[in-house]
């Protein structure tokens, strides 16, 4: 059924979200940090001031409830589509912000559609802008009210062979423990459910192969956490848990634009990083 | 410095202990189980009612302050040298119980002492008697009082070539994932710390490794989680995050023996668990 197209511009009300260090330590090891990212993956070592992914932002408070104002969706022809996130500051490890989602973009792919989530979040209770993420969703079947198709993906260009590429296995249980940071759809988790929607078995997040590849962006190229101003990418395949990623990085003066790969396929395409200035730590 | 031999039979008040869904899954997590023990690993799919691994009871409940009665220890001194846990029914996923933590055992081994501290849960409200864990402690330096040595082990004899194997990998994080179950100690995440007790990198819990074999118990041989009625091992050498663990098992009427290995050493010696009837579930 074709999506409502007066849902564009439609907004959430402003709602809390709150995070703790151990939050942090969760997200961490969902995306494979490990014993060289102590400052990530645990909240309590001598001398190793804990620190937040960069990424982690991507799971803080976006509400798709704003979705319903597109009329009903059928969430299993729903696929993660691309995602960015700007960064205006490093997050503290322990913190609290106002966040709000919004219709930003709506695109009628004929028989698809895209919609476009943008979520902003301030800090309490300073109100200081600290993060913008940006969720492209494609949903089978909803498209045909007549819109426009927007604009077509550019080719994912990129110069040569990588300056280099990191790879990081993930783990069969990596998606059990990606979900205990909020994403519970069972895509990731029951068989049941990912055969109904055409997979041999449960799938990665699309967003958990995302935070990898910014570890990789941050270890490789950024070294700071607070250098990553902002970090995007298309989910071009399925990655099911217990494959190897090879982020290929190609880093050019203050960006970087990277893939993603399984030793099958080009799983996250037309990645861009934006490297900056470390930023001041915000203390919780 | 000799432990204080008067500690013996000192006794903790008793102290309630509880815990939720999510902390059966962290449990399961941080002792590797994966998508094909989703109802360990997940709180939350259809039609798999979730259980709780039965070695978990061995993280709750255990005070430590009991050690106080012995007079001043040297915690880089101590290692855990032995762990039991007898289950008088499967426990529910959510659930609270009263424990109370007691020394039950002092021996003199000279230079080293060892202390073996039981503690009992009792659920609540209804007081009936849950598990029993015993911890066996062995802290270099702290003999010497003139007490009894205490029985030796018994060698380690096993008939023949086991019944089955069962094979684990460990990950990288296992030690980061499996510390959020309650056991900080930084031997299991500290660099720094790890090189002062003479290892060269923060090594796996002993309990981790206790879980992992109990998995292998309970799917090679057990079946339901509430057949395994205790389980008890030595810790032979310690192990390495990354290892890959390799169970071996001895079927036997009512009981299994079991060892446990890396492809180095074996690191768990002396496993014995009693398989008896399922029990009824108890409902949270």
């Amino acid at each position: 059924m074709p999506l409502d197209p007066s849902c564009l511009g439609a907004q959430s009300a402003p709602r809390r979200v709150s995070w703790q260090a151990r939050d942090c330590v969760l997200y961490a090891l969902g995306v494979g940090a490990g014993p060289d990212e102590l400052a990530f993956a645990t909240d309590d070592i001598r001398n190793v001031p804990q620190r937040m992914l960069p990424t982690m932002p991507v799971t803080l408070g976006v509400n798709l409830g704003v979705l319903k104002a597109a009329g009903p969706i059928d969430w299993t022809k729903l696929v993660h589509a691309e995602q960015g996130l700007e960064l205006f500051d490093e997050l503290p490890v322990t913190g609290e912000a106002m966040a709000t989602s919004r219709i930003a973009e709506l695109w009628d792919k004929g028989s698809a559609a895209v919609v476009v989530v943008d979520t902003e979040a301030r800090g309490v209770p300073d109100d200081r802008p600290l993060f913008r993420s940006r969720a492209s969703l494609f949903i089978r079947g909803a498209g045909g009210w007549g819109g426009e198709r927007g604009p077509s993906a550019p080719a994912d260009t990129r110069p040569g062979d990588p300056g280099l590429t990191v790879s990081y296995p993930t783990s069969d249980n990596q998606a059990l423990i990606y979900r205990l940071s909020g994403d519970r759809n069972p895509l990731h988790s029951d068989p049941a459910f990912a055969a109904r929607a055409g997979f041999a078995k449960p799938i990665l997040h699309g967003l958990c192969t995302f935070g990898i590849a910014g570890r990789a962006v941050m270890r490789a190229v950024a070294g700071d956490p607070s250098r990553i101003k902002s970090i995007q990418a298309r989910f071009a395949a399925s990655v099911y848990p217990g494959e190897t990623l090879h982020v290929d990085l190609w880093p050019d003066g203050n960006s970087v634009r990277f893939t993603t790969r399984t030793d099958e396929a080009v799983v996250l395409s037309h990645g861009v990083a934006r490297i900056g200035p470390a930023a001041d730590y915000i203390a919780s």
